[in-house]
């Protein structure tokens, strides 16, 4: 049996990569699991070998110390892999398939699975419907940034790629599919995004850039970035975007320099809370900054997707009401132009067979948008610091050294 | 030519009937009229003799003093009518006509109107998408509680009942086709009510009550109506529903305990920024209570139907965010859950057809479940007092006594 | 281990009640049994004591030798049981639920069932898509026409009633759940059917009367059914709906009668291939009649929902067209009033758990609708004879009389 | 007042440009024109200076004498203008605007076009529901392909293109938006062309094209297009598409080779009734060849979109059941594959505005996919003749010389 090198947080701004154990059939207590789920047995899972591995920015939350993430949890929740051994129960998926896992963990059995809500699955996490790998809160279950990871019931989470070599020539694609691309997606989708809409996306991180990728492939006339982060702008214009420095105030006015009209036909939130002020507010955090901004700049009967994080507890906030999720919201600005909002997690398994197939037939370049940029799992932790400086990359750990050098 | 007396709006808790003069083809200036709306040519518009013209809670926000209305503003918007001139443009619409007024103003020619968007029309109100009749802020329509009314694109906007004769029986019923059952409606269908969903309906009062039927009629296995108030809760359940009574806490418990589980799939919320709060604390205003506790009680992956009012400007507000529209909300909560906010006015016309044919096929006792109760015209300001001090009734003025006593 | 008998095909119009073997996890050879189906191992199946099989229309395709249904294939694919022994895969679902099961045999683990198609699950029938118990060309699953029935992938196909001795009083409702209540629920959700519809049925058969109660679940305005079977219509009279006798003539003149138009707005199809013409060919089958009716009375832009079946190969079919599934079409008719149709088995899990909470409420009467009938299995000769002798009944057979005398 | 040259139908094969009369505010009688709609006064209606009018492959039925269209027939339904005067009535659009026309004439006013169902108006033609310029049977709405246009109900039906001289720099794209660009675009709609759907394509004519330039703006994988034109397939290739020759024999095996599957997700039919048979069949007409075949090729759960014309009376049909309409289709295999079929004109309207926008910001290149042509309004005999001989073109009339060299 062979070993198995994860990446570890362990504490604030603390990112460390151990050995830790190969994984078996069964959730075992450790950091973060939860009482209920001590000892499940896990038959239906699948064992991948982690062929990519990517840090997401719902992963800094954790390491910027604003969860209470406890010491020792092994991160990650982007795992694309090849299955190297699977479960007694485990029916169709088989050893040399190389898969991808939704971000989702989810049971394939209870009332939301069975309604394509893989999000907000009931079986999986006992404190709340919902789960991810190596995430708070979630369950416990362990993070794949890791040489080998473990996916439960497997035969339903996996998505297999029809042809091995020719997926690997895409992998740094494809590797997106996880979370990311599928979650930039749905932000659109949500939002309504269809031919010959105009956009405005919240956010130059990746998901923003993969919210940006989805608002084309789904036909979008226009669409229009918005960040503080000039290298994040300069990405989003790599593959036709328009964008809006919000440093230099309120997005209105760019965008109707853009547009000869103030508003956009819908809006994309891939900020959440962690949210900074605009123009000479940029140097604060201001949680609600983007909600009300997207109000301001969508037009009447318009959709807003938020696919941003926004949490229940926010232990570090600068006030009592957003230290229990509560924002101060110009509801009666949205309720006017009589908005729709579309929040939580990416149920990824609607989306990512129809996105698949869209990479493997070249009709989307999703990780040239977020500049996917593999490396070592050993050089996670400086992954984890130059994303939080804001480098614009998506970063790929790249365990085996698999990923081609071309890709 | 006959004269017009009309129910005027003359400073904070102050209604009365006066004379005003009969409806001509053209906006005249008066209090409330937007200066690029002055002057402005109606011949596609036609002129009813009014049949039934309801008191609507909205009303009640300008008559409490809570907007900016100016003295001297004729009131209503929920007109039902017969035919009596139509401008030089009307096609379709004949005189003696017995119809049903949409009480959002619509052009039925840009782009909103187009996409059945008729709650943001771009071409009635010079501020902003959408209108309505005797409303403050809307372009100053003149309002329809009066003997007679003009309505603009009347080939539009006008629902014609089928057989007159048949729609006289049910008038009462129909009545209600103007505004609250298409209201009432649109929040559940926004929150996703379909057979065998359970449903938390926030507020007893008449569009509460309209969501409630509403609900029974879109298939709903359970319906919940909360309110402090008990009237209201008694005629809630008169027609079928279940109630909960929120001066006796938050509604989380009295849920469970009609359902064995604390959450429904569905709410909606009838009561907007007036709210007050629960338990103990009912006796204070707090604007987004209705909001947060919806995202409480409503299960992960849920939608909220909000047909209630938030206000862009509230002057008497207890808070300066509350003063322009903004309120603290649980945005965490309901990002965890995933849940999706539908907000705004109601397009009636994409509903009023069908529930004019449910009605006339005695599906629904619309305004059994309201406890429509007309009165005459001259007794507005009984109706506004009663209704304000939280009459278990749905006020409906009958200028010309045509109303059957047997409704 | 406890003996088993079952309701056996024995050819063209036989049906007996023989011993056959208990259930095992493994799909053993057998009558019809697809050769790739044979020693499949069903660990994740569960074994029922069956509580109510019904008979169904279906069944009698078979039984009138209409296929080529083997000698000796065990029918039956409504199923309502108690769980007596899960395989060792099943997680969820336990010794001792009462549940439903869904006609439609699906894995849970394809594409289509991710999608929610179950009715064409792509693992469980080698020959195509979709599959069910107990009926030919589908991969050779046992009928459920017994004491005992196995269930594969059981903690995805089993809907468990929350609680039993409530569910025990509704039983003959929910025996409806496998098959006939969500079937007709489909057609008339694809045949567009809300609040306020007006509806056609053709056919007043079990799933004819079901869809007519579904149609009045989502609202309907006026439902109408069509029949040349005199008790049958009086049946569905018997629940509100207004019917055409078809024998009387193309029901476009009696629609009018009933509506003062020729047409309605949504139309279902509830007969299917073995129709017989209207007026005066109604001795004669005319297997596109219904489909042909139905575009001249649905209104332009409407929808005709199709569950009722049509086959790729008809034997006994009077032209060689229609022996292989090819009819005479008017789609010009349908092409110039802009109709679109939707056909196939309905996907039960889409429907059967938001219907049992329905019924569950009181919401429908489904089986007082569709005159659900208790008899003994060894009565199913009877059962099947009466059926097809056009008795106005829905046979459940009742294995182990534990069907309330008062259901 | 200037003249009106016009383009006439004069007879099987038989097409000739004559002087007609400068349009007027009312209806008169003419050849075709229902007596009904005779002396109808147009008060809402605008006159257009034709700046593009399209040949259109449905004018080529009445052409080949395949209708009952009568001779002196002005044709056209495909207008693109400059607005030139202005109806009493007309209260948006303006005198010098450069306007789209749906091809469907719709009111406004009706309950469809309420509804959004323009291609179903219940007001302008008094044989059924839905009307098109200059075509049999349709009201008798005088044709476009005119030096002057004139459109009813104008504020409703035009779209009026934001910017002059922009649109005028793209305008053999833009004229695409009246017919063929909506009509393919509602076929991949209806058929559920969306973000990595495969999708075959029946026809390579300009509907054809457009629906596969829609299904790649859609985000479709991979877009296959079959015909037995070879010129046209070239012409497909241009832009990305696959090709099926079914000349070759059925499409079922080439696909197979394209895609390693020898089915597609969604299938589209932009033929109709005067389809050829494919292989050695390939030239004789068979009328159900498309749908049988697009049956055969279409996943299960898949959808048909069919804006390809059937009708319901073909006089020249090869056999009775043709003449009237009904075709020999292949139902049995639809419904075993749960397919759904969606048929009828396309609703322009609902297409119109969001696919200009995809023009103007340079999203699609419908001109080029379809090889948009222009000639001079006198040389629409050639036109008609060379598009009938299967030209790869779309022929573009320019009256009066405006479409620019370049474009």
């Amino acid at each position: 049996m062979p070993g198995n090198k994860a990446v570890v947080y362990e504490g604030p701004g603390k990112v460390e990569v151990h050995e830790t154990g190969y994984p078996e059939f069964e959730l075992k207590d450790g950091p973060g699991v939860n009482p209920a789920n001590v000892g499940r047995k896990l038959p239906h899972a699948a064992i991948l070998k982690t062929v990519a591995t990517n840090i997401c920015g719902s992963d800094q939350h954790m390491v910027r110390g604003r969860t209470t993430a406890p010491p020792g949890l092994v991160l990650g929740h982007e795992i694309t892999g090849e299955v190297v051994e699977t479960g007694r129960d485990v029916e169709f998926v088989k050893t040399g398939d190389l898969v991808s896992v939704p971000f989702n963990i989810s049971c394939g059995r209870c009332r939301n699975c069975k309604e394509r809500n893989t999000h907000i699955c009931e079986n999986v996490n006992p404190d709340r419907p919902g789960s991810a790998y190596g995430y708070v809160d979630m369950g416990g279950w362990t993070g794949g940034q890791a040489d080998y990871a473990l996916v439960p019931y497997a035969d339903w989470n996996l998505l297999t790629f029809p042809d091995k070599d020719q997926a690997m020539e895409k992998i740094l694609d494809l590797a997106m599919l996880t979370d990311i691309f599928p979650t930039g997606f749905h932000g659109c989708v949500s939002a309504g995004v269809g031919p010959g809409s105009t956009v405005y996306i919240a956010g130059a991180g990746p998901v923003g850039l993969a919210a940006a990728a989805s608002a084309f492939l789904l036909g979008a006339a226009v669409v229009i970035v918005g960040d503080l982060n000039k290298e994040r702008l300069a990405q989003a214009r790599s593959f036709g975007c328009e964008t809006v420095d919000v440093s230099r105030g309120e997005p209105r006015d760019q965008i109707e320099e853009l547009l000869g009209v103030p508003e956009v036909d819908c809006a994309v939130d891939a900020v959440g809370f962690e949210a900074r002020g605009h123009g000479r507010e940029s140097g604060e955090e201001h949680p609600a900054t983007v909600l009300n901004t997207l109000m301001d700049v969508t037009r009447a009967g318009g959709a807003l997707g938020i696919p941003g994080l926004y949490v229940t507890g926010d232990p570090g906030a600068h006030d009592d009401a957003a230290k229990h999720g509560s924002l101060s919201i110009r509801i009666g600005l949205g309720w006017a132009k009589a908005h729709s909002f579309v929040t939580g997690q990416c149920p990824v398994m609607r989306y990512n067979r129809q996105l698949m197939t869209a990479i493997l037939h070249d009709r989307v370049q999703i990780a040239k948008a977020v500049n996917a940029t593999p490396i070592p799992l050993d050089e996670a932790p400086r992954g984890y610091h130059e994303f939080d400086e804001g480098a614009a990359r998506k970063y790929v750990l790249d365990p085996h050294g698999l990923i081609p050098k071309a890709a």
